[in-house]
């Protein structure tokens, strides 16, 4: 079965490693010329308006998947006459524009910072006036890793966030005091099937995910479940979900989804019976969906900028790298590295000691 | 870095996706026209004779290793003139020629089955007349996967042996009436670390491997690793070595080496904390060795010949099934699959189920 994946990033890369040897073929759709999932398949040069080379990709393969909620909808809308797409064009609307993730996650019941949608001065004034402040103002579209976002403060931030991100669709959210943030990822199949992984429990700066670690038995899981389960549903989901949350209290916000295999969950490489990455491919072809139990603890560090010393890292016992085949860049996700250690005790201390080293 | 191997069959494609997230490449060198390695790296074709291909191979990549101990002598000392290789030339000039082998096992105090060198009929009579039958008549070089033997259970067998085998240089060996055959993973470093996997319990059917499953805690796991040692020093050997033993009541006797990552110890993808791949290439690119440790129970079962129905495979939870991108031929090992669980009893349950769906 040949794979369409829209967009050859690490997530793309990752889903190969995956696939290869499940007997799957790939081909990677991306405008960059030479993105780094490229050496693990074929890949096609395109832009994601190109009608032309859209329909060539979608002949060319079984199905497709994509590894951003980036991709404009009429891409997937286009795609989805030619061959199956999934997860389904409804999901990628509702991730990949703020405002109707939100109202989606209103009308479904699930708790989540306060909104409104903004598309001029005085509305941005008015809805301060409503939700208050801190607030972030977000644009409805194209955001990634902190990118199109700033955190008002005070009303002296108005005048430079709207220099900043006035013109664009926007929506205005209440910024959270969160005492946790957390993550949970779910896969669902064709026939409806839906497993989850335990939580992961992710730090973030300058909007950037740093760390992930595994969080077995969290008293939240269930009620993280019963979040994710209702997306799932309502979407008519096939392969993985992740949504974040915030937890204040014993209260949990749902801070946005992504439709798609998620930084936070992979440590479930080396850490889960399944990887995220086997298990979406598992849920998109039709196959039985495998077992997101986990056994021992695990962490995911990001390597952002730049790669560290392997020697020096991998002389940590439990440790296993990541690199991307990405050229080092100032904010770029180019590696991750997973620590998992069978106890508590010594889990903590490589965390210590991997922290350190970066 | 740029990791050449000699050999572009399944082991040398379960190495690269065990090297690219550590930041490697690989180029691929093999006579086939299309190896199953070569969607993960460059593919170079060409006859291990072909001194000017083999150059240009050398002077493309930073080191040179190999997936098959049947590469001639001569190509791996030719090629250690212009780049490094490991395991270095004396590792592989002993796993690839049957009679030395056995001297080496000999020298260094390994107990083994006994042997003579057969060069003519008379020899192969009288060397019936010293050890006795049933016992096994192999071509000295080139055999793998029981290609390459005869056994002779009777006199009577002794002419259609000699059709088949009479004008290579041959052994004759005892076929022993072995308990169980065993065998012993270690993984030496450049800077002479040791470490070893736990054992692996096999079961071979027609020279072919079809079963093996880890054994931790194993009783002969010392001794084991006792004769491994002796063999990955005296060998200066930097990488994985395998030595297939077999055991008789208490005794443990030195069956074959192979100068690479093996067939049996492909469990450690899912059920050890570093795979041998991982390993090897940690040795032989100086990186330091990951841990061997393992959770739980891990089988590894061959496809043979076919790939099994993934659906129906795939619908039991626990298993992971790695294809090779190879055609279905009689005989041909086209996949393997791994079955890991926590508990010792749904472990042997899970391989009842397994065993029957193939």
């Amino acid at each position: 079965m040949i794979i369409g994946v829209l967009g050859g990033g690490q997530l793309a890369r990752m889903l190969a490693m995956a696939g290869l040897p499940l007997g799957f073929d790939f081909v990677f759709y991306d405008p960059a010329p030479d993105p780094c999932a490229a050496p693990l398949g074929k890949h096609m040069r395109g832009e994601y308006s190109d009608r032309i080379m859209l329909s060539r990709f979608a002949q060319r393969v079984d199905l497709v998947t994509y590894e951003f909620e980036n991709v404009p909808a009429e891409c997937i809308e286009f795609l989805s006459q030619i061959t199956p797409v999934h997860p389904g064009a409804q999901a990628l609307a509702c991730a990949g524009d703020r405002l109707r993730e939100k109202s989606v996650f209103q009308e479904l019941g699930i708790p989540a910072p306060a909104f409104r949608a903004v598309d001029s001065l005085p509305e941005l004034n008015a809805a301060i006036g409503e939700i208050g402040l801190p607030a972030v103002l977000k644009t409805r579209t194209l955001g990634y890793d902190g990118k199109g976002q700033f955190i008002l403060r005070s009303r002296d931030d108005v005048g430079r966030a709207w220099v900043m991100l006035g013109g664009f669709s926007l929506v205005l959210e209440s910024l959270v005091a969160f005492d946790r943030e957390i993550s949970v990822l779910g896969v669902r199949s064709q026939a409806g099937e839906i497993l989850y992984y335990p939580l992961s429990e992710n730090v973030h700066h300058e909007g950037v995910l740093r760390f992930s670690k595994s969080s077995p038995q969290d008293p939240e899981q269930k009620a993280a479940e019963e979040l994710a389960g209702k997306l799932l549903r309502h979407l008519d989901y096939v392969g993985v979900l992740a949504l974040e949350l915030f937890q204040v209290g014993s209260t949990l916000l749902a801070n946005e989804i992504a439709p798609r295999v998620h930084n936070s969950g992979h440590w479930t490489i080396e850490g889960a019976m399944t990887s995220q990455f086997e298990n979406h491919l598992r849920a998109i072809t039709g196959l039985p969906l495998g077992k997101t139990s986990v056994t021992g603890h695990s962490a995911v560090v990001n390597f952002i900028g730049r790669q560290p010393d392997l020697v020096a890292l991998l002389g940590l016992r439990g440790l296993h790298v990541h690199l991307y085949g990405k050229a080092e860049r100032p904010g770029r996700k180019v590696g991750h590295a997973t620590l998992w250690s069978r106890s508590g005790a010594s889990f903590k201390e490589g965390c210590r000691t991997l922290l350190s080293l970066l």
